[in-house]
């Protein structure tokens, strides 16, 4: 299966809002050329939320960020006079003669002729660049001068290739009101604050080393603790529901992919390694063809028919570094895959006990989803497998039992996976951002390829189906979303550390160690801190590392023999005794509350 | 770490056993070209159980199988003959005066001149043969005609290499008696009968794809169940020790290589992996570097070490594909590998936790152990890392820890890993045959490449150690092992399938889901066999499986609420209620009896 799309659907002209942030970028590079004359622009489209424009200061002195705000005031005495904006078609030479002394757009012109397009400018003002078209008619009324701002200067390689000069990104935001513009700046540092990354580190849940690279997060004891605990949690619904763990290695030879059609159609995204031998072996990149090995090493009967493999392991995909961050996109992704091979009949109730197990698990983060029914592009039936014939039924299929389900769903061409169409559920976290997570997808191709087939009741062989699915998608994109969402407040299921056992002195150690082996025999996780460092030094970190629960333990409890638990969630609880607070821990876990 | 060693020590003179194995080689060779005089013979050693030579018949005919007792009779008739065998050193010329027809011999007097060593010709009765010595100097007295026989023909590849022509090898079985020759032909009887890649079939534990290649093994639901409760197992006694679980990727940049060192010294058994956009990676032979990382990611004191870490996971070695072979050999190796980060002075007490662990391990299953010490090769100081002090001072750690132990044990130099001295554990089984299992390796290199530290008692950065440990070493390499000492009879705790209730006849059906449902609620691994069956077939097809318990379930047992309980190992127990069986059984699984 296919969790990260990576396509970007096919835009069919483009809204006003989108017209005013390209405009915009006009406007930024207007106003560089003013203040630094030597700069070439080279590129500058509109992009989600604002804006940028890549610029060659190469000649000259370069902006940084503290000349922003002196820009942006440019760009609003500069928009004060932008009352009209047109397009002319031109010659390939007068384009030229136009750009002579810019490499960048020549390269451009070249481009665009070599492909036999036209070749228009567009001007607003004094300032006039090559453009394809799609701006605000009169910049100056349309664009409210306070719903933009410069955000900030990044480096960017000229057309993203790292072997081209390093050129300067001006990114800019733009909304259609100050109010969504100030709302949305609002959210950002919000998200900042939730920065998984930022919150990892606090928490000390994964790292990286600059030796091993980035993209390939290293799991801490914590971390690694938490993972278990998400990935538990999908095998006990997966079990439920007739599942099976396999387990197959992370490498094939490469016959596995030109079977599957991925060795053509996966190409650049493949790790591929040819061995001392020679032979050519690849990573895989998802499981789905190793897994159809294991159903097809005998043949099943219609009895022993849905067969539900489970397995979640890392697979490979060689992305390019500069898409590279944190959690969101990594080179090692953990998915939490598997594959139904059932009966065309048992397709429906197949999908229905994925969705539950689906729905039940983001129910538990308090996460809302929706449902993206993700169709292939009819406009480009050769970046699929099979005929467009298996692709209408399969998509039939899935828009019945949508509709049947009642979900709150939409149709979306151009998202399929490779080999069929998909249920992709879309979270809304509690910043109001929506994330795809989970997928189900329903193929009819790989059966196909691969011959699967079950006895059916005449003792013939049926051609089965096969539906894939990912409950947490990848488990990586999976926390860096949930730590967002929660802000790092972990349920106590979930925390590393659910108790943390605090000695008021030194004196009160051993009754520390008493409280922590007790808690621990009865299954939770506790520590002591019984650091060098203050009372109100260990509260805060235990705040800071966002603990459940905290056990400040001093005389009073010692000569009781109780413990004062203080709930991160609900505050001052109390002294109570240490087997009623493990109970009520215990209930809390296993609800999952 | 490192637990699949493939350097085989270094030979200093011959035991009389392998000079007689290397004498029959020759003779094998002499009655060859007395019944094939066109076959050009190659290169003949004795080999552990006896010996083989490989000719080059593509001049005429080619025995076969049914040829092998006709060649075996011609050997005695010659050996009786073979009152003496000399060797004598010939100038290059003679040398290749005498083998002028023969490709092979003068492609290796060539390379024996090259190298300026001697060329010496044995001879025995008629038959000379290019040879370097070690041999029986009275055959027909020394050799016990009826103490060897020929065993089987395969084929083989002239130096190993593929590249080459193909040749006939003949293989042979030799001892000093006829009573040690039928004690090994009888022990391979049985090791042919419990042939791990045999039960592993009838269990449907395992199996291969020839698109995905041999040497990665794809496991079933039955074998990835067994895979989890032997990798909990483990975990449960690592847990008890204070072991963490971290995870980390498959994969990783070169860097980190280099710095290990394993990039130069690891260098022909890495799979390397070149990405889109040219950066080296190379996948993991072992976990031990990014463990490093881990640990790294912050400053520990000394109040925080041991650190200890667990993590069952696969790491790829590029093994020759002739090499490869069931699961004894894999590219797709599952280390259940540890490292321990500690101080100086922890050593000894990490070292007998771990001892520990591996006793109890291997006990449950009735294995027996020794230990082998396995030091470095001071001939070859440059195979390894680090000096010959940091070798010394590791190596006497290792023969006190073992000495305080008083544990069988013994010295092998150059079986070290290429960081370190080792603890590696011999397992006998129940063919007597012994096996290396688990591992202990003291690291005193990569802490010092890696610059590992923790604050002392004083503030100040000190030196640590590692500690590498894997318990089943290679989880395809234990299972191999296990299931050809069990013969596939696997305790309840660890079988797929602990009970299989057989219902009589149709009418017996619900009363069998009755007891399957309440048996499964129990927590027991249970199934119903409801195949359109005999009885007798499905009692069959429980004993092929090897199913600890079967229920037959008629009449009787359904009348009276019971169940009539037919034990694997104990044979028929009698009718029970479901919960006494069900509290029987969990107890056993507990106990892991």
């Amino acid at each position: 299966m296919n969790t990260s799309s990576t396509s970007s659907g096919v835009s069919n002209g483009t809204s006003p809002l989108e017209d005013k942030r390209h405009t915009l970028a006009h406007l930024l590079a207007a106003a560089v050329r003013e203040r630094y004359p030597h700069a070439h622009p080279t590129i500058g489209p509109a992009i989600d939320n604002g804006f940028y424009y890549d610029f060659d200061f190469s000649d000259g002195e370069r902006p940084g960020d503290g000349d922003l705000a002196a820009l942006e005031n440019a760009m609003r005495d500069i928009l004060a006079s932008w009352s009209e904006m047109s397009g002319v078609e031109v010659s390939k030479k007068d384009a030229r003669d136009r750009f002579k002394e810019n490499p960048f757009k020549l390269e451009l012109i070249e481009e665009i002729s070599g492909k036999g397009e036209k070749i228009t400018l567009y001007t607003a003002g004094d300032f006039t660049d090559l453009c394809r078209g799609g701006h605000s008619e009169n910049p100056a009324k349309e664009i409210a001068a306070d719903a933009f701002t410069l955000d900030r200067i990044a480096g960017a390689y000229w057309r993203g290739d790292e072997k081209n000069p390093m050129l300067t990104r001006i990114y800019g935001l733009a909304f259609d009101t100050k109010a969504e513009l100030d709302a949305y700046k609002e959210q950002c540092e919000e998200a900042k604050k939730r920065d998984h990354r930022k919150i990892g580190k606090e928490l000390d849940l994964f790292t990286f080393s600059e030796l091993v690279g980035s993209g390939l997060p290293l799991w801490t004891p914590k971390g690694a603790l938490m993972r278990h605990e998400l990935d538990r949690y999908v095998w006990e619904l997966r079990e439920k529901h007739g599942y099976q763990r396999v387990t197959i290695p992370h490498l094939t030879k490469k016959d596995l992919y030109e079977t599957s059609g991925h060795w053509q159609k996966f190409a650049d995204e493949l790790f591929r390694i040819t061995t001392r031998e020679g032979k050519e072996y690849a990573l895989k990149p998802m499981s789905c063809p190793h897994h159809t090995q294991i159903f097809d090493r005998q043949p099943h009967s219609y009895k022993e028919m849905p067969q539900r493999y489970a397995e979640t392991t890392m697979v490979y995909r060689d992305e390019q570094s500069g898409e590279l961050g944190g959690l969101t996109r990594v080179l090692s992704i953990t998915q939490d895959d598997s594959h139904v091979f059932c009966r065309h009949n048992q397709v429906k109730d197949e999908f229905f006990k994925i969705w539950d197990i689906i729905d039940t698990f983001y129910a538990t983060f308090g996460f809302k989803l929706r449902v993206r029914l993700s169709f292939h592009d009819p406009a480009a039936i050769d970046k699929y497998l099979g005929t467009p014939e298996i692709w209408k039924n399969a998509e039939d299929a899935l828009r019945g039992i949508a509709k049947e389900r009642a979900a709150d769903h939409f149709e979306a061409p151009g998202e399929a996976a490779m080999y069929g169409p998909k249920l992709d559920f879309m979270a809304t976290d509690s910043l109001g951002r929506e994330h795809q997570v989970a997928t189900i997808q329903l193929d009819m191709n790989l059966p196909e390829r691969f011959d699967l087939t079950c006895i059916n009741e005449k003792g013939e062989k049926e051609r089965i189906v096969m539906i894939h699915c990912a409950v947490m998608g990848s488990l990586e994109r999976f926390t860096a979303v949930m730590l967002e969402h929660t802000g790092g407040v972990l349920p106590v299921w979930l925390a590393p550390v659910q108790v943390r056992v605090l000695p008021i002195s030194e004196k009160h150690t051993a009754y520390a160690k008493k409280v922590h082996a007790a808690l621990a025999g009865q299954g939770l996780r506790v520590e002591v801190d019984n650091a060098d460092e203050s009372l109100g030094k260990k509260i805060r970190n235990a705040k800071n590392e966002k603990i459940p629960y905290v056990l400040v333990t001093g005389d009073k409890e010692m000569t009781e023999e109780t413990i004062s638990v203080e709930s991160r969630d609900a505050g001052k609880q109390g002294t109570m005794k240490m087997g009623d607070f493990a109970a009520r821990v215990g209930e809390e876990i296993k609800k999952r509350a």
